[in-house]
């Protein structure tokens, strides 16, 4: 028997309950044991719900049962969550997360105080929800040097940006819908401005190349500054915009990572990637490109997710080698400025901007008005970008994927 | 030490030897011990290769040799590969295997040998090159009823199926045209009529419904009978034909598996795969779609998934548990008829058409003979659609995906 408990009894909490249940039978076959919802602990009370009878209000009560093996942690940010789940691992639990932010900021020292302690640190559902990607990046590709890995990491953002460019939204009506529809939270500050994004490329940079790359560490900018009239020069030239999280393995051994809107062009299958869904497209140095595809959050994506860490935490309680990566440094992560890009530029002032890039593609939409400019400029740093934008003041500006 | 043993030095073989040797010091970090490639098994000499020191021309040296813990076995088809597996298993060496044909036709067989050997027997790159598909069906979506897999599996195919689409080229001439580019064998057989893609649904359906479903239970069209005309009535209707394999969980615990041309919407991921991309989409209860995307063979990717294998046979040399699934049987697997799809039609005899299917999209294309009739039925099943077809002959009859 291996007893479960699950701090936090949110959305991914009573998910987890949830596919624990529903999937018995089938999770059975997948391990020797069975395995137990033994607690949930949560501040409230859930006198209607079917797992009512296990609701714990006291941490240590898991802490020191010893027929608890493994903790699922759901609370969420890293204050609480970060006190409970050191106090699990050292007490020989492992710990099964979907707390990005927690593994973001803390991931290296819980991954080597589980090793110390023989157990099992797994954040499948920290990224891409209930894709397959932490795993299949640790163990799938492990014959590869990751070169590059580039994703459209949060949901929200991805739902807003799709309802702009398909519906014709503005960014404020967009973003109302995606609340009333349950995608955005009342305040969606960590997804719009590209936190959550943020954390999920630290995580995969972070076990890609095996130092841990900070949340403070990577240039975040998030989707507030797309406007419609950037969306239609991006479609005038075969491209969408997403914003993208992205994390390049530089020549000198140094991490080049951060988040932005991008355009992408539609023969790129992450142009493809409508709607709430994810994707993580990965660069190995003998796999070439494989892209990863699904719904980056929900409840029972997520919560399956959880599970199956829970059955391989379940199945490999004597197995020590795990998941690791060392501890990072001021050295280890750079900004993107010496990264050469396209860019896409649009603002006001049309003779300027001709001046300036004349060695541009100049893009057009119906409806523009007369002194407005947009064009795409041939690949150059930031910097060298910079400084020929002299006495001209850009609306938008943002990289192309090329 | 870790020694391991090629069997066949053909493209992927040659590729494993030039994988393990390229990443050797990345690859160390993943296992505790060396990987090192003590032989390679072929009937040839290769006096320039730079591992002309390692090749030998008798099976037997590798298997009574103790120091050899792990066989990759590259020489394809079901007969001396099929001898070399067991015998390698049989002498308690882990088996690594890109052979899709001897896993679909033999993998319960080899499966249990293994377990009982307590050794692994391990076929990652038998399905979509590099692209990690196995293990995360096996281990991600663990905690997930699998529903449905529906997949690009075949390159080839789709490159020809591509190449008609973008260019307006003809089977025949898209074929020369992959001939002549590598991505297709001077006899296509295996690919163009589909047994390629039945091999590894096949595969993919056996893991992931738990018992052997083989290629001779499996209904399997290939894309020779899809015309130009086939491909401008498709875009007509917003839809690209696509070459799947399916497999899909019935209610009554049967599988209907088939490989089939079908009309997919642009909508669907699986429409914007192209070329020589391959792309499964995997339904699970808890989890929702998923789409898993890469490269579906060349020599370097399917070598990389290879190699992953050859490291998780040697981090885990002790562990027991292992992939299996049961024997099949004659009720195992069901053939699609009684899936109810829409279905495309085309054909000449425009009355008749109108007749037998006045509840049906009529479609049209440029150029079209006066005659000839397209159109997309209601949904109901190959039988009703048969019934219907009295006194006419349709050219082309394909489903759609929906």
């Amino acid at each position: 028997m291996v007893n479960v408990a699950i701090l936090g009894f949110g959305v991914v909490g009573s998910g987890v309950a949830e596919v624990l249940d529903t999937n018995e039978r089938h999770i059975e076959g997948k391990v020797d044991d069975l395995i137990r919802l033994k607690y949930i602990l949560d501040v409230r009370d859930f006198p209607d719900s079917p797992f009512a009878g296990k609701v714990v209000h006291d941490f240590s009560v898991i802490e020191q049962d010893p027929e608890v093996s493994i903790v699922v942690e759901t609370i969420g940010g890293a204050k609480v969550a970060l006190d409970f789940t050191r106090r699990a691992l050292q007490a020989g639990k492992s710990v099964i997360t979907s707390n990005k932010e927690l593994v973001a900021e803390h991931g290296c020292e819980l991954l080597r105080l589980a090793q110390e302690k023989g157990v099992s640190y797994l954040f499948e559902a920290s990224v891409g929800g209930g894709i397959p990607i932490i795993r299949p990046l640790n163990q799938c590709l492990a014959a590869n040097e990751i070169e590059e890995i580039t994703g459209i990491l949060n949901g929200t953002t991805n739902y807003i940006l799709t309802r702009m460019i398909r519906a014709g939204l503005s960014f404020d009506d967009a973003l109302r819908e995606a609340q009333a529809n349950g995608y955005a939270e009342q305040d969606p500050t960590a997804d719009i401005e590209g936190h959550d994004a943020c954390r999920k490329i630290c995580i995969l940079a972070s076990l890609a190349f095996g130092r841990h790359i900070y949340p403070r560490q990577v240039p975040t900018e998030g989707i507030t500054g797309v406007t419609l009239a950037d969306v239609a020069y991006a479609d005038s030239c075969g491209k969408k915009l997403k914003l993208l999280g992205r994390a390049i393995r530089r020549t000198d051994g140094k991490v080049c990572a951060y988040v932005a809107p991008h355009l992408v062009d539609r023969e790129n299958p992450l142009s493809g990637v409508e709607d709430v869904f994810n994707a993580i497209a990965v660069r190995g140095n003998a796999i070439g490109d494989v892209m990863f595809y699904g719904r980056g959050a929900g409840k029972l994506p997520t919560a399956s997710a959880v599970v199956a860490d829970v059955i391989d935490a379940a199945k490999h309680r004597d197995e020590k080698k795990r998941m690791f990566w060392a501890e990072g440094g001021d050295d280890t992560a750079v900004p993107p400025d010496g990264l050469e890009s396209r860019w896409y530029l649009r603002g006001t002032g049309v003779q300027a901007a001709e001046a300036a890039f004349p060695d541009s593609t100049r893009l057009s939409r119906p409806g523009a008005p007369a002194d407005e400019f947009a064009l795409v400029t041939p690949p150059m740093t930031r910097a060298a970008l910079e400084a020929r934008l002299t006495g001209m003041t850009p609306g938008s500006m943002f990289r192309v994927l090329d």
